[in-house]
């Protein structure tokens, strides 16, 4: 390869990182290559300049076919990013991408993946403008932006090279295949097996975590021989852009053609991800956003594999505890982090309506839910831990729903508005927890549909036995990214198993330390399972990557 | 396991088979537990005295909701079956398939896989009664009903368990998850990671290889949990019936519910796949068929995993040759076999109008035609031959095609009758050749269309490199299960090799000995690419198993 990034070099570089990486898939032991503490990266002014360099200006990308320049990026912080992308013109774009597409299919798997781990170290490297990216995009805090749309990132991206290296070597480049005649001599052919991509994947991007949700696909597809064009959320384009901008260095640097990766901003109220979804070019298409438009795609964008993750109802099981106040404290954690902004945020608490046993003797149902309360309020009585934890509010519609909320029940649970001391604009709310009778009617008809942001509700039920119906019902007709069971009873915890075995859903017991049921960590957990109506596809597993390419055999005489 | 086939009795009779599989989807060398000659199997007279004792009766299965008794099929050789089915209540009969589902889930992967090959084992053992069973309902003449319908449609199934094996096993069943934290303790999390299925999957067998096709879909989705409902093609029931009778055998002595793989015949003309597919229970869908009904499940069954193998246009380009009679007598049996009754088997035929240069000298378009009609002949011309090589028109739409195929184009080869010595009423037709030239418009409409049975079209085209191109085509457009090539040009090779690369279909290169374009070896070959409209999905690999059953994570404090 005649190119400054040689293999040997990408080797040297990437291969130890990609055999650690291959037995973490199969150990699910805990693994990263990636730190996720800030101060394991040196950069941290030099980030925020070449962050605030970006604001303003054009953002540099020499790809094919752009036909304008769009922008409008507003920081839930409250500042304007005043970038603009190319906005690509798809008849000239794809079929540069499409070109593209043979020399890295001939590159083969080994040397794609390495090619794909030096642009996640090259992304990593640069975790700090990455960050101030997200943050003032997302309206994550600087610390989440920083761990959830850097290393954590990385490492989904990471893990989803891994999978789809280790699917494309599962079948050998070549084969002698000897068939005995009996007497007379055998029949030999030799064969070839060649991993063949399906064309150009689609990436279409979302709000919260453009690239904790845009890098599984993104480098699954990439991985896998494909072309990839990246279609961020209008509001959340700048670390899609980055990234965009990192693969196409790093491909040219390989000798592979950058449009392998492109970029596709479109202009406010356009709607080209509807367009470019269904161009008879795009073969794959990764989507995380609201339930209509990915049904939209399943059912439209039939030219391609289409992965969606959609709306879900996520639900917490409250049986019994043997650590209240871990409990409650692992519970205030995860309905406050990002405001609720996160697709594993749990929604509905199941409370039996005649109380709970913990440590700390019986438990009415109102004394859980004003204690959860209490534990919300202490967690964010301090307001720069507050605004450290909660991050902004991602868009009006979020603070519209959590305004509506005590229309919808008791309030158990105030939100409270937060000043934030560097950025006076930004929107930062405390969440709400609302009850709910589980009995009525009108009650379901609230608790039974996704409330996407820091609104919670405590459901009374008649009995756990009914807590876990429900969850089935929520599970089987909305959908889960997660599912959370407190108990000391093996017999709940096996029906809370069941249930999650039966209607395909991720559960989390007990947990009452540092691990949250709203965080999973790749290599070892799951995000989602792919199966119920929440996603049609997990992060990440063989499912994930085995079909984003076909392999094509040539046998001939030996 | 209270049952007659203990875990370890499986485990001593299959597992060592279950290895070598898994060995052999590795390296996909030649490999096969099942002996394709008929002599190695010892009960020919039991085998036909089992079939005969099937004639005429009803055939015993007690599965639940049987709503009515229906059947008529005749053989293609002129006899009437005379056998009666099980009609089943769907809203019986699969509230009872989803109800075995979890005991079978719960048994786990290796035993699943082991159950799987001791039904395969004992289908292998009456490989002489479904040979008789697929002859009578495919029209297949008894030697190629013996082999494709018994020991290499057993490989396919094998294949597909093994998958389904090495697929659940790449997560393991526990794990230990121990984040360190710095300075303070680590946090520990007990994980366990349960396979679980879909739910029902149905497979909807096709006339022509009821078995062969049926396999893989069938023990894909059992092997990953599922349950599996088997509705088979109208006219090719009795070889479906029989494997759904031993499964059924197998699993209640393995202490597993019978239900979990059942049989639903229609009556005629009711059209049950329809009803059954977009049933809720049916989470998979296995279909080999017509584009129309394979496209109509893609767009309505969306409740489901729909693998399709549906029609296709197969092409051979000729371009040169060193074995001109090699050649043209390999040629000459892929054509014959089984009357052009396979999915697999050349429709087109592009050869240079200015001819090609052989071994034997410069060979003109009409010479290369002549002799290839005269091989034909050749290889048909004693009637004991023709009637083991051609077997039977399976049904009177491919006869109609035959006789209409001399108003398409010149007859380069006109299709005779052949008498059946045992089936006077059997319809044995040898093939016919027509020549088209490929820059006509009328004559591309005839060629580029599927035209299933013994009709093959010899197309004049102006060079290899317009044979090329109008490959690509054809691929693109039509879809193709096989594509062969003859050159001994490695440009042309090349050439060749890179449509099939880009347009994703599987080439053989100068096949002239025997082994034949219409043929793969499971293990080895790969059955179409799933990545070109005539499949969705290749038999077998990884994406035909991974997203039959997803993985549930439970995690806990360690």
């Amino acid at each position: 390869m005649p190119a400054d990034l040689s293999t040997a070099l990408l080797t040297e570089r990437h291969r130890g990182t990609l055999d650690k990486a291959l037995e973490a898939i199969s150990t699910r032991a805990y693994w990263t290559p990636y730190p996720e503490h800030p101060k394991a990266y040196a950069d941290a002014e030099a980030g925020k300049a070449a962050f605030d360099a970006l604001l303003g200006h054009r953002f540099a990308l020499d790809q094919p076919g752009i036909d304008a320049w769009t922008g409008g990026e507003r920081s839930p912080y409250g500042i304007e990013l005043g970038i603009e992308y190319p906005h690509p013109d798809p008849d000239v774009l794809l079929p540069a991408m499409r070109a593209a597409v043979p020399a890295w299919r001939d590159a083969g798997p080994e040397v794609r993946a390495l090619v794909c781990l030096e642009i996640l170290s090259r992304i990593n490297a640069r975790t700090h403008e990455f960050a101030h990216a997200v943050m003032h995009t997302s309206g994550q805090a600087f610390t989440m932006a920083f761990q959830a749309g850097g290393p954590h990132a990385q490492d989904r991206g990471l893990e989803a090279v891994t999978y789809a290296y280790a699917e494309q070597i599962r079948t050998p480049q070549d084969a002698a295949w000897v068939k005995p005649q009996g007497k007379r001599d055998p029949i030999a052919l030799r064969k070839s097996f060649t991993a063949v991509p399906r064309g150009i994947g689609l990436v279409i991007g979302c709000n919260t975590f453009p690239t904790w949700n845009g890098y599984p696909g993104l480098f699954a597809s990439l991985a896998t021989g494909n072309a990839v064009l990246v279609k961020p959320h209008p509001r959340a384009v700048l670390p899609l852009a980055l990234t965009v901008s990192v693969a196409r260095e790093v491909l040219a640097e390989a000798g592979f053609p950058p449009d392998l990766v492109s970029l596709a901003a479109d202009r406010p109220g356009e709607g080209l991800a509807k367009t470019l979804a269904v161009r008879p070019e795009i073969r794959i298409v990764d989507y995380t956003g609201s339930t209509a438009f990915g049904d939209w795609l399943e059912a439209n964008a039939r030219q391609a594999q289409v992965y969606t993750e959609k709306a879900g109802v996520n639900t917490v099981v409250v049986d019994s505890t043997d650590d209240y106040r871990g409990m409650l404290a692992n519970l205030a954690f995860s309905l406050s982090l990002y405001s609720g902004q996160m697709c594993t945020t749990p929604q509905n608490l199941l409370i039996p309506r005649d109380g709970i046993s913990t440590d700390a003797g019986p438990k009415s149902y109102d004394e859980v839910v004003a204690d959860l309360a209490a534990a919300v309020d202490g967690l964010l009585g301090d307001d720069t831990r507050a605004n450290a934890l909660l991050g902004a509010l991602v868009n009006p519609e979020v603070k519209a729903r959590l305004d509506a909320s005590p229309r919808i029940g008791d309030v158990a649970l105030a939100s409270r508005t937060i000043a934030h001391p560097d950025f006076p604009d930004a929107v930062v709310r405390t969440p709400a927890m609302i009850k709910l009778d589980g009995a009525k009617p009108d009650a379901e008809a609230a608790f039974m549909s996704e409330c996407f942001g820091p609104v919670s509700f405590a459901v009374a039920v008649d009995s756990t036995g009914d807590a876990v119906e429900l969850l089935r019902r929520t599970i089987r007709e909305k959908g889960a990214m997660t599912v959370g069971g407190y108990t000391t009873s093996p017999e709940v915890e096996r029906q809370l198993e069941e249930v999650c075995w039966e209607e395909c859903a991720q559960l989390s017991l007990n947990l009452t330390g540092g691990v949250y049921v709203n965080q999973t960590a790749a290599f070892s957990d799951f995000h989602g399972s792919g199966g119920n109506p929440a996603a049609n596809a997990a992060l990440c597993d063989g499912a994930f990557v085995a079909n984003r390419f076909r392999t094509v055999e040539v046998r001939r005489p030996a």
